[in-house]
């Protein structure tokens, strides 16, 4: 395959979510042993659930996999981000090395984590690590793309193929995590340009930039789109423009999840705005999107609102690396076990409402 | 022991959580591989558990028990409720086959579930259920205490012994579920009289009273707290005035688990005005409690805040039976290894921001 075949290919096989399964689930609802609706968004998870696999009552959506794409990014030498841009080379180590906030998350939920390189300026050569480098770190986005659209189109086939193969290797779950130091800047820039809203309202303090900096990161988001003339009615070219590698990555997650049928729980601003870039491609592939948890950063809401997504959680997590998703991702299990494990009024023998 | 000794021993014993060792987990939270404080209110609940146990790292809190609580209600006599009284004790049977909501949400996080009958007007035997009847069924509060304080005194301490029986079956965190047909009417009074919020106010649907039925609701809670001069003043006397028997054992399971140094994880408005209660009781206690889920009843909201407590999930759950606990549980347990398992700045070669 030639460079673009697999999104081309992956964009065609999407199909929405099941409605018929979808009404089925929420048909056994109220057969099961509880007031109506009473297990609320529990209820709706699992009836999501289903209509994604296609089963009533669906599979219990474990194992998970995490996926942590990480890059650097351009854009960082506009002074956005408090940390130096080594820090995403060593907390990459770090996630390899098991001792990330995303490795004991993941563990705690039963989800296996892979990190891939997708571009971190110090080439990171470890076997625990999977390279698919498309370049060191992306270009800076304040004068001209980020990236090229062949190397955006190289990131989101990435991120697909990490679905692919977590399908093929039996994963029922998908969690895209990241890692990248400056990664909040593009992550705000797309969530502007597929959200329509301002720069200033959805661009955040990341990991760290207040004060000036968080001023002239806003201007920098602001700036990185005028100068690209970046718009969502030409999704690829946005990605391209103003975002980065994971970013891409985290939107062919999501195109390979929907693809395989499997759900996708997100958290963060980054794996809102790859979802963002996803649905703009492929509008059916929304209905595979679970938001596991509202963060500090502005953008999150900015996105799961125009996605139409409600968060299961809302504990100002601000870390990334998929955490809140994880948190989040024993009560999407949970919501699966209620359809399958609860008992009905009729097998217990209780009566209904007088 | 004669009834009332348990009760006040236990009183006598309970201390407040550490504070140095609250401080200990705050300075180790800086020293973990993320920016400071973004792990949000997950850094705030294993700081939480750390103060609990006096112990930093915590203890993760597993294996965890649910108490489930069963009792009836005289105040059903005013028509609060649209379901019938018998599926108190059908409901209580299910549980105990382990086809309820509890059951199913309860294996899912690694948790047992203990189920006590405290007065259930139809008599259960079953060896599946602990029979600790103080009567069958309370008496309607609109005419008189629901209770005798002897009746109070007794049901708190069927709670506080099962808190001290978790403890020495080595459980390290309760969970108080409940089950008893119009439960959500003393519940609403005991919110109102500790809160001192309008009944009106913290009278919601329950499992189901809309309509005219919920203004009569409203007004039975109102008549209640006035005929029995019910007051925050006396907590003992006003659990017994307008209270329940699995109300009363809640209060009695937090006063055990603080105590036992142990964590409580709270969902739901028969649990939360049992809290009310124990910590009018014994402020110490407060400082013990988690709040798992704020559900769809508005009593919840009232006694939360009344006892500064931030719940971890809000997913528009009104079922009862500690449903909103149990899904809260895993993110409890994650913030415990949080602070045991991440990796500190130093030994994963991170560099701290710039």
């Amino acid at each position: 395959m030639t460079t673009g075949d697999l999104l081309d290919a992956t964009l065609a096989s999407i199909r929405p979510i099941d409605a018929d399964v979808l009404a089925a689930a929420q048909a056994r609802q109220l057969e099961l042993t509880k007031p109506p609706g009473s297990l609320g968004q529990l209820e709706e998870l699992g009836n999501q659930l289903a209509a994604i696999s296609g089963q009533c009552p669906p599979p219990v959506p474990t194992p998970a996999l995490a996926c942590v794409f990480a890059g650097d990014h351009g854009v960082t030498a506009q002074n956005v981000s408090p940390w130096p841009q080594d820090v995403t080379w060593q907390m990459v180590m770090n996630v390899a090395a098991g001792g990330a906030s995303v490795n004991v998350l993941a563990r705690h939920a039963g989800a296996d984590v892979r990190a891939y390189d997708l571009g971190i300026v110090r080439e990171l050569v470890d076997e625990r690590v999977r390279s698919r480098r498309v370049a060191a770190g992306t270009a800076d986005s304040t004068v001209g793309p980020a990236m090229t659209r062949d190397q955006a189109i190289e990131a989101l086939e990435v991120g697909i193929q990490a679905a692919l193969d977590a399908a093929a290797d039996g994963y029922l779950c998908l969690v895209p995590g990241e890692v990248g130091i400056g990664n909040t800047t593009p992550a705000a820039a797309l969530v502007a340009v597929f959200t329509g809203r301002s720069p200033a309202d959805v661009t955040g303090t990341g990991a760290g930039a207040v004060g000036e900096m968080l001023d002239r990161k806003r201007e920098v988001v602001a700036r990185s789109i005028t100068v690209n003339d970046a718009t969502a009615s030409d999704p690829l070219g946005a990605l391209a423009a103003v975002g980065g590698f994971e970013h891409a990555a985290i939107a062919g997650l999501v195109l390979g999840a929907a693809a395989s049928r499997l759900p996708v729980v997100l958290d963060g601003v980054i794996a809102c705005s790859g979802a963002l870039a996803a649905v703009a491609m492929c509008p059916e592939a929304r209905g595979y999107l679970i938001a596991g948890h509202n963060g500090a950063e502005p953008g999150i809401r900015a996105a799961l609102d125009s996605l139409g997504l409600r968060p299961i959680q809302a504990m100002d997590l601000r870390l990334g690396e998929g955490s809140g998703a994880l948190i989040a991702l024993p009560v999407v299990q949970a919501s699966a076990k209620i359809l399958r494990e609860m008992a009905t009024f009729a097998s217990a023998g209780v009566s209904d409402k007088e």
